[in-house]
Protein backbone atom coordinates (compact mmCIF):
# COMPACT_ATOMS: atom_id res chain seq x y z
CA UNK A 1 0.00 0.00 0.00
CA UNK A 2 2.67 2.15 1.11
CA UNK A 3 4.31 1.17 -2.27
CA UNK A 4 1.55 2.04 -4.20
CA UNK A 5 1.26 5.57 -2.85
CA UNK A 6 5.05 5.98 -3.53
CA UNK A 7 4.25 5.69 -6.61
CA UNK A 8 1.49 8.49 -7.27
CA UNK A 9 3.14 10.51 -5.65
CA UNK A 10 6.31 9.89 -8.12
CA UNK A 11 3.98 10.08 -10.90
CA UNK A 12 2.47 13.18 -9.57
CA UNK A 13 5.74 14.71 -9.96
CA UNK A 14 6.54 13.32 -13.36
CA UNK A 15 3.05 14.78 -14.69
CA UNK A 16 4.53 18.38 -13.17
CA UNK A 17 7.76 18.03 -14.59
CA UNK A 18 6.89 17.07 -18.20
CA UNK A 19 7.05 18.85 -21.09
CA UNK A 20 3.30 18.49 -21.48
CA UNK A 21 2.17 19.87 -18.31
CA UNK A 22 4.58 22.48 -18.59
CA UNK A 23 2.94 23.30 -22.26
CA UNK A 24 -0.08 23.39 -20.59
CA UNK A 25 -0.05 25.68 -18.32
CA UNK A 26 2.08 28.61 -20.53
CA UNK A 27 -1.45 27.96 -22.69
CA UNK A 28 -3.10 28.51 -19.86
CA UNK A 29 -1.57 31.16 -18.30
CA UNK A 30 -1.63 32.74 -21.90
CA UNK A 31 -5.00 32.94 -22.38
CA UNK A 32 -5.91 33.79 -19.14
CA UNK A 33 -3.64 37.20 -18.92
CA UNK A 34 -5.76 38.89 -21.98
CA UNK A 35 -9.22 40.10 -20.06
CA UNK A 36 -11.03 39.33 -23.26
CA UNK A 37 -9.88 35.63 -24.06
CA UNK A 38 -10.15 34.69 -20.77
CA UNK A 39 -14.03 36.09 -20.46
CA UNK A 40 -14.22 34.03 -23.67
CA UNK A 41 -12.65 30.90 -22.36
CA UNK A 42 -15.14 30.83 -19.23
CA UNK A 43 -18.41 31.31 -21.46
CA UNK A 44 -16.98 28.37 -23.67
CA UNK A 45 -16.37 26.40 -20.12
CA UNK A 46 -19.36 27.08 -18.31
CA UNK A 47 -21.65 26.61 -21.72
CA UNK A 48 -19.85 22.98 -22.18
CA UNK A 49 -20.57 22.27 -18.32
CA UNK A 50 -24.01 23.46 -18.28
CA UNK A 51 -24.66 21.24 -21.14
CA UNK A 52 -22.91 18.19 -19.89
CA UNK A 53 -24.69 18.64 -16.63
CA UNK A 54 -27.92 18.68 -18.53
CA UNK A 55 -27.18 15.65 -20.72
CA UNK A 56 -26.38 13.68 -17.48
CA UNK A 57 -29.40 14.53 -15.16
CA UNK A 58 -31.58 13.72 -18.79
CA UNK A 59 -32.89 17.13 -19.05
CA UNK A 60 -33.80 18.12 -22.44
CA UNK A 61 -31.05 20.58 -24.73
CA UNK A 62 -33.48 22.91 -26.44
CA UNK A 63 -32.77 24.00 -30.05
CA UNK A 64 -31.43 27.10 -29.17
CA UNK A 65 -28.85 26.06 -26.61
CA UNK A 66 -27.79 23.31 -29.06
CA UNK A 67 -27.46 26.55 -31.58
CA UNK A 68 -25.40 29.09 -28.72
CA UNK A 69 -22.89 25.97 -27.90
CA UNK A 70 -22.03 25.75 -31.58
CA UNK A 71 -21.43 29.41 -32.16
CA UNK A 72 -19.44 29.61 -28.66
CA UNK A 73 -17.86 26.70 -29.84
CA UNK A 74 -16.97 27.98 -33.45
CA UNK A 75 -15.48 31.33 -31.75
CA UNK A 76 -13.62 29.39 -29.35
CA UNK A 77 -11.80 27.96 -32.36
CA UNK A 78 -11.04 30.83 -34.07
CA UNK A 79 -9.02 31.67 -31.25
CA UNK A 80 -5.36 31.19 -31.65
CA UNK A 81 -4.64 31.16 -27.77
CA UNK A 82 -7.36 29.30 -27.05
CA UNK A 83 -7.10 26.38 -29.60
CA UNK A 84 -3.76 26.00 -28.48
CA UNK A 85 -4.91 25.36 -24.96
CA UNK A 86 -7.18 22.95 -26.15
CA UNK A 87 -4.31 21.20 -27.69
CA UNK A 88 -2.28 20.52 -24.93
CA UNK A 89 -5.43 19.88 -22.98
CA UNK A 90 -5.63 17.30 -25.50
CA UNK A 91 -2.16 16.07 -25.30
CA UNK A 92 -1.91 15.50 -21.49
CA UNK A 93 -5.33 13.94 -21.79
CA UNK A 94 -4.14 11.02 -24.28
CA UNK A 95 -1.18 10.04 -21.70
CA UNK A 96 -3.80 10.21 -18.77
CA UNK A 97 -5.68 7.95 -20.36
CA UNK A 98 -2.80 5.97 -21.24
CA UNK A 99 -1.88 6.07 -17.49
CA UNK A 100 -5.55 5.10 -16.26
CA UNK A 101 -5.43 2.26 -19.42
CA UNK A 102 -2.36 0.97 -17.87
CA UNK A 103 -2.84 1.18 -14.02
CA UNK A 104 -6.27 -0.65 -14.19
CA UNK A 105 -5.10 -3.64 -16.46
CA UNK A 106 -4.88 -5.85 -12.73
CA UNK A 107 -8.68 -5.23 -12.48
CA UNK A 108 -9.69 -6.01 -15.75
CA UNK A 109 -7.58 -8.95 -15.78
CA UNK A 110 -9.02 -10.23 -12.62
CA UNK A 111 -12.42 -9.40 -14.08
CA UNK A 112 -12.62 -10.65 -17.17
CA UNK A 113 -11.06 -13.93 -16.17
CA UNK A 114 -14.49 -15.65 -15.20
CA UNK A 115 -13.05 -19.57 -15.15
CA UNK A 116 -15.99 -20.58 -17.78
CA UNK B 1 6.53 11.87 -20.72
CA UNK B 2 8.49 8.61 -20.83
CA UNK B 3 8.97 9.47 -17.34
CA UNK B 4 4.93 8.99 -17.00
CA UNK B 5 4.87 5.98 -18.55
CA UNK B 6 7.24 4.64 -16.61
CA UNK B 7 6.05 5.63 -13.02
CA UNK B 8 2.50 4.11 -14.86
CA UNK B 9 4.10 1.00 -14.92
CA UNK B 10 5.75 0.78 -11.31
CA UNK B 11 2.15 1.71 -10.00
CA UNK B 12 0.60 -0.96 -11.77
CA UNK B 13 2.93 -3.26 -10.66
CA UNK B 14 2.85 -2.29 -7.02
CA UNK B 15 -0.98 -2.19 -7.68
CA UNK B 16 -0.76 -5.87 -8.43
CA UNK B 17 1.85 -6.60 -5.74
CA UNK B 18 -0.34 -5.03 -3.46
CA UNK B 19 -2.36 -7.32 -0.32
CA UNK B 20 -5.16 -5.32 -1.21
CA UNK B 21 -5.15 -6.75 -4.72
CA UNK B 22 -4.21 -10.16 -3.41
CA UNK B 23 -6.93 -10.45 -1.15
CA UNK B 24 -9.51 -8.86 -3.72
CA UNK B 25 -8.06 -11.46 -6.09
CA UNK B 26 -8.95 -14.30 -3.48
CA UNK B 27 -12.10 -13.03 -3.12
CA UNK B 28 -13.26 -13.17 -6.02
CA UNK B 29 -11.70 -16.36 -7.14
CA UNK B 30 -13.82 -17.63 -3.89
CA UNK B 31 -17.00 -16.58 -5.05
CA UNK B 32 -16.36 -17.44 -8.59
CA UNK B 33 -15.87 -20.78 -7.67
CA UNK B 34 -18.92 -21.87 -6.54
CA UNK B 35 -21.91 -22.25 -8.87
CA UNK B 36 -24.57 -20.71 -6.75
CA UNK B 37 -22.37 -17.90 -5.22
CA UNK B 38 -21.25 -16.94 -9.06
CA UNK B 39 -24.78 -16.93 -10.38
CA UNK B 40 -25.88 -14.88 -7.59
CA UNK B 41 -23.06 -12.52 -8.31
CA UNK B 42 -23.72 -12.34 -11.69
CA UNK B 43 -27.33 -11.21 -11.15
CA UNK B 44 -26.01 -8.62 -9.20
CA UNK B 45 -23.76 -6.89 -11.21
CA UNK B 46 -25.90 -7.04 -14.40
CA UNK B 47 -28.71 -5.57 -11.90
CA UNK B 48 -26.67 -2.57 -10.81
CA UNK B 49 -25.43 -2.42 -14.53
CA UNK B 50 -28.48 -2.22 -16.17
CA UNK B 51 -29.63 0.43 -13.62
CA UNK B 52 -27.18 2.51 -14.36
CA UNK B 53 -27.12 2.30 -17.74
CA UNK B 54 -30.70 4.06 -17.29
CA UNK B 55 -29.85 6.16 -15.11
CA UNK B 56 -27.77 7.69 -17.57
CA UNK B 57 -29.97 7.61 -20.07
CA UNK B 58 -32.35 9.32 -18.33
CA UNK B 59 -34.44 6.36 -18.61
CA UNK B 60 -37.36 5.88 -15.55
CA UNK B 61 -36.70 3.08 -13.51
CA UNK B 62 -39.79 1.65 -12.47
CA UNK B 63 -40.37 0.84 -8.69
CA UNK B 64 -41.01 -3.08 -9.72
CA UNK B 65 -36.99 -2.33 -10.51
CA UNK B 66 -35.88 -0.67 -7.83
CA UNK B 67 -37.88 -3.31 -5.42
CA UNK B 68 -36.04 -6.45 -7.48
CA UNK B 69 -32.78 -4.57 -6.95
CA UNK B 70 -33.37 -4.47 -3.40
CA UNK B 71 -34.03 -7.60 -3.21
CA UNK B 72 -30.78 -8.53 -5.41
CA UNK B 73 -28.55 -6.24 -2.99
CA UNK B 74 -30.14 -8.01 0.45
CA UNK B 75 -29.62 -11.66 -0.87
CA UNK B 76 -26.25 -10.34 -1.96
CA UNK B 77 -25.11 -9.02 1.80
CA UNK B 78 -26.48 -12.02 3.15
CA UNK B 79 -23.88 -14.00 1.44
CA UNK B 80 -20.53 -13.88 3.25
CA UNK B 81 -18.18 -14.29 0.25
CA UNK B 82 -20.04 -11.71 -1.78
CA UNK B 83 -19.88 -9.39 0.84
CA UNK B 84 -16.13 -9.70 1.41
CA UNK B 85 -15.20 -9.68 -2.45
CA UNK B 86 -17.26 -5.92 -2.24
CA UNK B 87 -15.24 -5.20 1.29
CA UNK B 88 -12.35 -6.23 -0.48
CA UNK B 89 -13.15 -3.82 -3.57
CA UNK B 90 -13.90 -0.66 -1.74
CA UNK B 91 -10.64 -1.02 0.20
CA UNK B 92 -8.93 -1.34 -3.28
CA UNK B 93 -11.23 1.86 -4.54
CA UNK B 94 -10.27 3.35 -1.42
CA UNK B 95 -6.47 3.27 -2.78
CA UNK B 96 -7.36 4.10 -6.26
CA UNK B 97 -9.58 6.86 -5.72
CA UNK B 98 -6.01 8.16 -3.34
CA UNK B 99 -3.87 7.73 -6.61
CA UNK B 100 -6.61 9.38 -8.82
CA UNK B 101 -6.24 12.14 -6.30
CA UNK B 102 -2.88 12.87 -5.94
CA UNK B 103 -2.12 12.77 -9.82
CA UNK B 104 -4.56 15.34 -10.57
CA UNK B 105 -3.45 17.59 -8.40
CA UNK B 106 -1.39 19.34 -11.00
CA UNK B 107 -4.56 19.60 -13.14
CA UNK B 108 -6.87 21.20 -10.15
CA UNK B 109 -4.19 23.16 -9.28
CA UNK B 110 -3.46 24.55 -13.13
CA UNK B 111 -7.60 25.14 -13.26
CA UNK B 112 -8.11 26.57 -9.42
CA UNK B 113 -5.42 29.15 -9.97
CA UNK B 114 -6.95 32.09 -11.87
CA UNK B 115 -5.53 35.46 -11.66
CA UNK B 116 -8.54 37.12 -10.02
Amino acid sequence: MTNIHDTAYEMEKAIRESAEFKDLQAAYENVMSNGTTREMFERFRDTQMQLQEKQMQGQNISEEEVEQARQVVEQVQQNSEISKLMEEEQRLNLIINDVSRIITKPLEELYGMSPE
